[in-house]
């Protein structure tokens, strides 16, 4: 049972960004992403108006960050030294991390973005203003492949979503509020991950959690982006259902297409399509796959059913500190890696060990949607599958009294 | 009971930008945010890595969404075409936004953002690769100001949020778990929520909710951006709660100090501190107060109480469709108008009838930290208060049996 994220695992990345500065003969590497600076040296925060810059240099590290993070940042091992400033827009973040820099010898830098970004309405100087900055999107890059580790992490959130599911499943009954059954699943899910846990929990600023299921019913089904109607269930609902957990940092996906009571035969004849198509990508899954292949393999099934029109989005995404990671698994994929607008090539077309990507096509008709998705890691020499819920049509129909 | 903003003040916004377009002597309106796209049309969707972009003309409005929206956004009555690509990144939105605005006859555009912003990695062409792009950003600066409309959606969320908390004191007992108090408190009321409102609740897909309610807890509360902590309510415990609810898309901010059990002296001490410090604030607003005065004048008690050191983070900010919005009540937001990086000037400096504030200066000692939060409007000749939660002490105090 892995719960948090090994220390030596931020060592690593650490040395692994040394390297590149060095070879970008930088100074220093610059982040202003809340994810990527947690991501390289455990500090989370919640990325608002108030700029946070993270300086790496060959030697050390410093950063900057509004008043109120002070007391979070202090204690972290791989930060040298902590700058802050009182608030926005009185304060000068900017101008504090071009001190920062200059205190390090620094004059010219690799970073993320030249300046924060206008998150919640945020402006102000670039950084460019006061020293030479060239852009990189270096751990955007290093997240696609996830270590054992990382994937540890992914596989106990599995747990846990897993639990949240079932729950859901259970207190799904005609009559009951959606919303209510989400929230109760919710709240025992992660009830049971805490006391579970216990001291072994970390509490992330980012992310939701700790354990959630919940689910789009009846006629918001065919919307795949439908929201929770406030609507008591129905006996013939088909039920989209989604579910996670955030185990330091990191989330997988679980989604399945229920039914309450007994399903009709169109509605199973589109379960079993959807199935299937899920299989074909499964299938299509490994090391040193073109990733534009496993949405190309479901295209041609769909054509071939003579669905396509009813198949409304791609087969799935990578997944680990975000809900939604590149790469994307896309027919346009491999194209996009050789286009302009990216700094990828032919070789980040491929999957790789360590993707995790949630494997999820669908199919909407006028009045219904069909979505399971799955979290499957890519191994040296296959697949893992990291969720678990029963993916058949049995179980995944609850019985009407 | 106000729960659902009229149609009309959608139009009233489009009237306004078609406005500004003429004026900027412009074809068009170019929008890429979601939160924009919302609040001129009522289209609501997630921001992901597929892109959105919606076109203003003085004569029409078109949009590009991927296929998975497009059901959603049909329907809307002001927009007049919908174009859509697959998905990201085989579709070509970019190009397919172009070519919209050909078919429109529209050759410079003022836009929010010169292409589709990175969200969930997203990488592509700038749009000025196709059309001449001048920036705007007119709907964040409308958004400062709120109609009667908007303010009576935001007092209906203050009396959502007031339910929630209050369910949240009620279940509050030694030897609870917080994330359960706050889970449970949320699931009752955003039941009680959806009942009462029934079919007019409209469910957004921005924002959490219905309602919330949920805790920082004892030695936690130090930090202003805290986590609710997997440790048991304890007799002694300093809580500082966070309420909220979402109404048609539109949010309040309710926070408050409490006490599990009698105070100490020095809990009551600072408790006291903070609630002048929050009165002085509350005293200090008005229209054509400047905004910054606000922050002076706390700041200018902290100094004389001897506790400026413990003033971690500003007076509060404007709030409604986001949780955090510009303007920022803090002793710089003056200056931030009139420098380089903003397109405001002096007159933006100064409180508007219309403007809704959270008003939460806090203290934070090495124990413990002392907020309240209330969310109060700015009317044509004083202040609204669309919070109500006891302040004072003693309703703020949870009996231990």
């Amino acid at each position: 049972m892995a719960t948090q994220l090994p220390e030596r695992e931020y060592d690593d990345r650490l040395d692994q960004i040394r390297g590149r500065i060095v070879d970008a003969e930088a100074d220093a590497g610059v982040w202003f992403g809340a994810t990527s600076i947690e991501y390289l040296t455990g500090f989370d925060h919640i990325q608002t108006e108030r700029p946070v810059c993270l300086a790496v240099t060959p030697e050390s590290a410093e950063i900057v960050v509004p008043r109120l993070e002070v007391e979070r940042v202090e204690p972290n091992p791989r930060i040298d030294a902590v700058h802050h400033y009182h608030d926005y827009p009185g304060g000068r973040p900017i101008a504090l991390a071009a001190e920062m820099l200059d205190g390090l010898g620094v004059e010219s830098v690799v970073a993320d973005a030249d300046g924060a970004p206008g998150t919640m309405g945020y402006e102000g100087p670039s950084l460019s203003e006061f020293v030479a900055v060239d852009k990189q999107s270096w751990v955007t890059r290093m997240r696609w492949e996830k270590t054992d580790a990382e994937i540890d992490l992914i596989r106990e959130s599995a747990r846990w979503g897993n639990l949240a599911h079932r729950y859901l499943a259970d207190y799904t009954e005609v009559g009951a509020h959606p919303a209510t059954v989400s929230q109760r699943a919710s709240m025992e899910a992660s009830r049971a991950m805490l006391d579970t846990l216990g001291d072994e929990y970390v509490a992330r600023t980012r992310g939701s959690g700790p354990a959630f299921a919940g689910y789009i019913t009846g006629p918001q089904t065919r919307l795949p982006h439908g929201h929770t109607a406030n609507r008591r269930l129905q006996e013939g609902d088909v039920l989209v259902t989604g579910a996670a957990a955030n185990v330091d940092g990191y989330h997988s996906e679980l989604e399945r297409t229920m039914f309450l009571g007994e399903p009709s035969d169109e509605q199973v004849h589109y379960f079993e399509l959807m199935c299937e198509m899920q299989e074909i990508a499964i299938d299509a899954l490994g090391p040193g796959v073109p990733i534009a292949d496993v949405d190309d393999a479901v295209r041609d099934y769909v054509e071939e059913q003579g669905v396509a029109d009813l198949y409304q989005h791609h087969v799935g995404h990578n997944i680990g500190m975000d809900g939604h990671e590149p790469p994307y698994i896309d027919q346009g994929w491999g194209d996009h890696c050789e286009s302009e607008y990216t700094s990828y090539d032919a070789e980040d077309a491929v999957m790789q060990p360590g993707n995790v990507w949630t494997i999820e096509p669908g199919l909407y008709t006028d009045e219904y949607g069909y979505r399971h998705s799955d979290t499957i890691a890519i191994t040296e020499d296959g697949i893992e599958w990291l969720t678990y819920f029963p993916r058949d049509l049995e179980g995944n129909i609850i019985d009407v009294e």
